[in-house]
């Protein structure tokens, strides 16, 4: 890291994607956002802490569902717009009860 | 799927965040970006294919570098606006010659 810290390239909203994957068996399990108050609350916390883009505020996840993710590392991209995270996926990371959001394939001609 | 197809959540531009996972050893490759018709070619093609927000052109990853991804599965979110393609890739997946994009980690303090 250089000594002005890591070059973050916020999108035009102040937000950068944020996907989190299960840190045991490597799944996708979803993709949400951070601002960069976020992402510093979620590396100080190790709770992972995404921005709500619907309802406008900080979200801790699990903080009502109780399907929490304990933050077990946290990594940027090489241009620095994308985050990784591994997280430890307490029961379903998605709000359908699905353990990870990105359950529904597609084929070809489903997209025309 | 539904007979009207797959409902497509595409932001303000157009695009869709398209995460790359490695089929066999699941790890993140990359995060790039796809509209309707990169999605409908990738389908169709077998071959991932972005749409290139610097370039503002397709982008069949590989085409120039070698470095392609052939695509084991696309899956769409529960949300319908972030795709995750399972893909092979052949060499390295990142531009800077790294297995995968997501080689800097961060952490407490990094982020102000």
């Amino acid at each position: 890291m250089s000594p002005m810290g890591p070059q973050l390239k916020f999108n035009a909203d102040g937000l950068l994607p944020a996907v989190a994957q299960d840190g045991a068996t490597r799944e996708v399990l979803m993709l949400a956002w951070m601002d960069q108050e976020a992402l510093r609350r979620t590396l100080a916390t190790g709770r992972a802490t995404y921005w709500s883009r619907s309802r406008g505020e900080y979200w801790v996840k699990g903080e009502t569902s109780g399907h929490t993710q304990a933050v077990e590392s946290v990594r940027l991209d090489c241009d620095g717009d994308t985050i990784l995270l591994r997280v430890r996926q307490e029961g379903a990371a998605c709000h359908t009860g699905n353990r990870t959001c990105f359950f529904t394939e597609l084929r070809d001609g489903d997209v025309a």
